[in-house]
Order: structure tokens, then C-alpha cells, then sequence
């Protein structure tokens, strides 16, 4: 298992040497260290040889993990020390490299002010940006295999709240958010991917709502979006639900928001232009008069991170990979009535999409 | 309450005004603006007039945000744009503020490119580093009022899981720490405030172990580093037991750290200087021959973030305030073997300072 997963981080580092002109990529942000060379540590540069290929590629790391690098990156020699960047930067001078592109933004101006002084005539710093998060938006079958683990697990958590008779009037949405975490823990979650959200009745209207001691109550719709992290890949999915009896205005803006869901869905091929995309969706809403109601993008790409490469929303620039993972996840709030969000986690391919979050959303009274 | 919090976070933006050599303060990190603000969304700049005062500070957030800002920071007037900074400093430029100091940690090299090339000749960008972080390294009344409620959050959640006969041989470490997460929430925890650490046997010698399905024995030593949040405030305590019998190795480096580390908390006094709070207990460890042994600081500030200023180590410069909420905690790893790391939360007083941490701490074997 080891082996072949450092197989697959040095295969990613190959794709990021292909076609660069630069000496050496000098990757700062955390979670592109942990992509490139699996180490998980909260401390790690990793320096990226263009030229001389993998046999010359660095990770630096502190004393904490010393253990912990050696473990998750047998394949990459180490420097240990406090500053990574720093170090990382003598070691090009040290073997001649001398051009050195860096990611720009996971570089702080006070870092880049240090590093210049001190590396003056030495290395030349080339700014770029998104090189590492392009390869991310693209998923192999490893990354892939984990989302379809993390997407079950919320799968089978909001399963078990059902069948345990929690998602009721009389529960607070801050007892129904826990017990949701507790059951995504059980069913193997290694974190819970973001602040899970559970909100009722009127407090459904806020498209982001931290949940509170408000209690649920017959006729109220109950949003929850929520997701479980597995192997460091994240799910992602919302459910509304109308509890015990629904009036009509419910059933017609969840009708709409489904329509307009599966339309987004349906609009996941290859090559598709992101903001062609949103407005897949985003026209039916319009259309149906609830523009105003619905405030933010269609979806997002999901992996290492819970909002990653690609966006999918009306200002989005470019088109949809083959083997991104990404959410669609349109909604209608209505201010002081109630809101609803159906967001699926799915994998773009050449035919239909691959749905990862398989809970049932047709209109459901519980 | 809104009202004296609010008042609170005015009073903070007036001591970030005293004696400024510029305009205005952009302050972009989000920790900082929420301890300026009291905001605590998850996009965010605050522009602080240094010399017009309150009336022309001005906060910045998306549209997500929009009702949130107005409850948490109803004395600020806000901007809704997604480009945070790039607005405030429209708004800079606007009311003939001319000279902006900014958070150079906390802009990234990209980021500053983007505005010095769309502000150039209208801004002048000076970077800063610290400001913000050196007043939180002072808390007030309310702050370790929180800092308190979350301490004895963990120590309840503590005391639980042993009550309960969970730290007990025949537990793995992932459903110890699982147990003590949830006994965290059930005392009144936000959230989590780190990875729960639970280290057992010959793992216990690894100062950050992430907890594993390692099954704890008897003869083990167990240490558990752990925290709660409470309104934003981390706890931050680690406690290392004995399981059912101790050998006499066991009983020698737990009193070497527990001598050590009651040596750090009488350091602890306003104006000492940090390397010196630091050496106060390494140097105990050093001369008892486990220097090698011990290969981190000795604490670190905690507050709106659990690693915070100031930090305590043999590279530390500077002093320890008055008023400063600090973590003491040394320890001795023996690889192969096992390890002991005490630790306490604690505030500098005139006095003694105030142990927030109250687990007792002497040896025990469970």
C-alpha cells in the first residue's frame, strides 16, 4: 500500500515538471506538499526538481516530524528544519538552481521580503499561481476511491439520525448537527469536512447557518449540509426535508431547486464552460422568478480540500476536466419563510457524471 | 451583552491606534479581524482609521455574510464584496487616505501584486508585522473568562472519560480520544480546539502522535493533550497517567518533568524574559541527562488560536506581559520506551500565576 501510494505522488510530481520553465518548484502550500509527496505534517515545503527529475527532489519538515516524514515520504530525502522554506532555498543554492518558481499565493509578503534579502543574486523567485490546484481538479482512481468512501459515510450517518427517529420536532438543530457528527465518526469518518449546518424553519433562509439551540417543529423545512473526510478527501452533500406535513409553497420551491439540481448535473460534461454550467441551473431559478433568492455559485471542486479548483458559478472562467470532483448544489431562500439546497458530490467522466452521494432527494415528509 | 462586547472590540481598535505612523490599518488576517470586530465569518478586512478614529473604521465581507455582520459588528459599517481588501481599499482611496500599514504575514505575494498594480500612485502600502498579535498576547477580563470556561471544559471532559472507565487497558487510542472529544461537547465545547493526542505505550514517546487503533496495556504509559473551544477561546492541557502497574523508569522521568514543569510555572512572572522561563525547566532536564530528550519549547501563548504569542523557547526573544495566557509544557521522550509531557494553561499575574488548568497532576497510576 505504502509503495504504491508513493508511486502515485511521484507520478503527480513527474506531471508537474512536465513543460516548465524554470529550474525548480518550490511548493509552500501545505495541502499541494501533501498531494505531491503524501506527508501530512503541519510544517513542509517541498522543493521540486524540474530538470533533474525526481532523484532531486526535496520535502523539509521540523523536528516534530522527523518519525512521521520519513514514514509517509520514504521516497524523498528530508531537511529538518524549522524554517522549510528557507531551508529549502539553501539547498538549490547549494546544487546550483538558481531559477526557482514559487506559489504565490502561499507566500506571505513578509516571507518573500525575508527570503529576497537574504537569497540576493543567489536565486531568482518566479511567481505563479494555480499550478498544483489545476493538477488537484483532476482526480486519479485513488483520489477517487476515497470521495466515494467520505461521500458514504455521510450517506450512511444521515441514514442512521432517520432511522434513529433524531431528525424530529423537538430536537435543537445544535443536537441534530452533533448527533449527525457522532454517526459520520461511527461509520468512519477520520474529521467532519466543515461546520456541519442544520438549520429549521426560518433559519433555513440562511444559506450558511451555524446551528443553534432552536428547536425543530412540525411543518418546518430542516437543511443539512454536511460531510465526513476519509483518508484526507472530503464529502460534501445538503438535504432539505419538511417535517410532518408540508404546505404547498414548500413542495413548489423544492420541486424548482430539483429541477434546477438535475439540470446542473445533467450539464457536468467534459470540456463544459463552468459558467455555462451555472447557468444551466441558475436560468431555471430565474425563470421561475427566485433569481434573487438563490445568492451563491452552483458548485465546487472537492477533494484534499472541502472548496477547491474549479468554481462553478456565474463569474467562473474556464471548463470543466475530465475526472474533476465537484458539487452541485443549488438553493432558493426565501427571507423569513424558509430556504432549500439539494448538493450532490459527483465525478465528471465521459458519459453520465458519477453520483458519490447517493441519499434519496425526492420531496420527503418526515 | 452585544453592547459591552461591542464596546470590548472598540476599546481593542483604540489601542491599535495609539501611536501609528500612517493613515489607516488594513488588517486582513481573520483571526485578528474578529478580535478587533467581534466578526467571525470566514472572509473578512477591517480598515482602522488611525486618525479620524472609530467613526471612519470600516469592515469588509461577502454576501454571505451580510446579516451575520450586521449581529456581530453592529457598530461598524460594512462593505459586501467578495474582494475584500481590494474594497477597503477603494474605500481608503475614496476618503483621501493615503498611507495604508498592512499585515504583511498576512497577504500573500499574489495578493499584493493584484492591488500595487490596481492602487499604484493612489496607495501606499506599508508593511507591518506583529501589531495585532502583540495586543492579543494581552487578555482582558472577558477573554480569560472564556480561556477559564474552556480549561475546566477539558478538565471535566477528563475527569469523565476516567469515571466512565475508559482509560483503561483494552481501549485503542482512537476511541479514547473519540470518548474524550464527545465528553468535550457534552461539557459545553464549540468545537474541538486541536487533534486530540492520545499516545500509549512506546507510542507515548512520539510528542505528537496521532491517535491510531494501538491498543492500550497495562504498564502503559498514557498522555492525552487536548482542548476545547469555548466563544473562540482554546484550552489547551496534556496529563499522562500510568495503566494499572508503573515501573520504577516511569516514576523517575515523570517526577523529572513534573519538577521541570512546576519550575517553568514559577517562571512565569511579568517581565521575565522568555529564553530564561524557557531554560527555568530545561535546564532541569538537561542536567538530569535528558536534553536529547526534550526537543521542543517549553509553551506558547493560547487565545483566539491555539498556538499564539508568545512562544517560550530557547529561541525566543522578548519578555512575557502581564496578562499573557501561556501554555507550560516539557516533557521527556524516550524512543522505543515511552514519554511524559505535563501541561497546563495558565495566566501571568502579579502574583502567581492563575493555573485555568486544575486536573491534579501528581503521579498516578489508574
Amino acid at each position: 500500500m505504502t509503495a504504491s501510494i508513493s508511486t502515485g505522488h511521484r507520478a503527480r510530481r513527474d506531471r508537474l515538471r512536465a513543460g516548465f520553465d524554470a529550474d525548480a518548484f518550490l511548493v509552500s502550500d501545505l495541502i499541494n506538499v501533501s498531494y505531491l509527496t503524501g506527508f501530512t505534517g503541519s510544517n513542509a515545503a517541498l522543493l521540486c526538481s524540474i530538470d533533474a527529475g525526481d532523484d532531486a527532489d526535496q520535502i523539509a519538515t521540523d523536528g516534530r516530524y522527523t518519525t512521521q516524514v520519513a514514514q509517509e515520504s520514504p521516497d524523498l530525502p528530508a531537511t529538518i528544519e524549522r524554517d522549510v522554506v528557507g531551508a529549502l532555498l539553501t539547498h538549490a543554492v547549494d546544487n546550483g538552481i538558481r531559477r526557482v518558481a514559487f506559489e504565490a499565493g502561499a507566500l506571505s509578503v513578509a516571507a518573500f521580503n525575508r527570503l529576497t534579502k537574504r537569497f540576493d543574486g543567489k536565486v531568482e523567485l518566479i511567481p505563479t499561481s494555480g499550478v498544483v490546484e489545476d493538477l488537484r481538479s483532476v482526480k486519479d482512481a485513488g483520489e477517487i476511491e476515497l470521495l466515494t468512501r467520505a461521500c458514504a459515510v455521510g450517506d450512511r450517518a444521515l441514514a442512521a439520525i432517520i432511522e434513529k427517529g433524531i431528525l424530529e420536532p423537538g430536537r435543537s438543530e445544535r443536537e441534530v448537527a452533533r448527533a449527525l457528527e457522532w454517526e459520520m465518526y461511527a461509520e468512519g469518518a477520520d474529521a467532519i469536512a466543515f461546520e456541519t449546518i442544520v438549520a429549521a424553519g426560518t433559519n433555513s433562509a440562511i444559506p450558511h447557518h451555524r446551528p443553534t439551540e432552536a428547536v425543530l417543529a412540525a411543518g418546518d423545512f430542516v437543511k443539512l449540509d454536511f460531510g465526513a473526510v476519509v483518508g484526507g478527501y472530503h464529502s460534501d452533500m445538503t438535504r432539505t426535508y419538511v417535517l410532518h406535513h408540508a404546505a404547498d409553497w414548500q413542495r413548489d420551491i423544492y420541486d424548482l431547486v430539483a429541477t434546477a439540481q438535475a439540470a446542473g448535473r445533467a450539464a457536468l460534461q467534459p470540456g463544459a464552460d463552468l459558467r455555462g454550467i451555472d447557468a444551466a441551473a441558475r436560468d431555471l431559478i430565474a425563470a421561475a422568478g427566485h433569481g434573487d433568492h438563490y445568492t451563491h455559485g452552483l458548485g465546487h471542486g472537492v477533494g484534499l480540500q472541502i472548496h477547491e479548483a474549479p468554481g462553478i458559478g456565474s463569474a467562473a472562467t474556464g471548463t470543466l476536466p475530465f475526472g474533476a470532483a465537484v458539487t452541485v448544489e443549488p438553493g432558493v431562500y426565501l427571507p423569513g419563510a424558509g430556504g432549500v439546497r439539494i448538493e450532490d458530490t459527483l465525478v465528471v467522466t465521459d458519459g453520465d457524471p458519477l453520483l458519490l452521494t447517493t441519499t434519496d432527494k425526492t420531496f420527503t415528509v418526515l
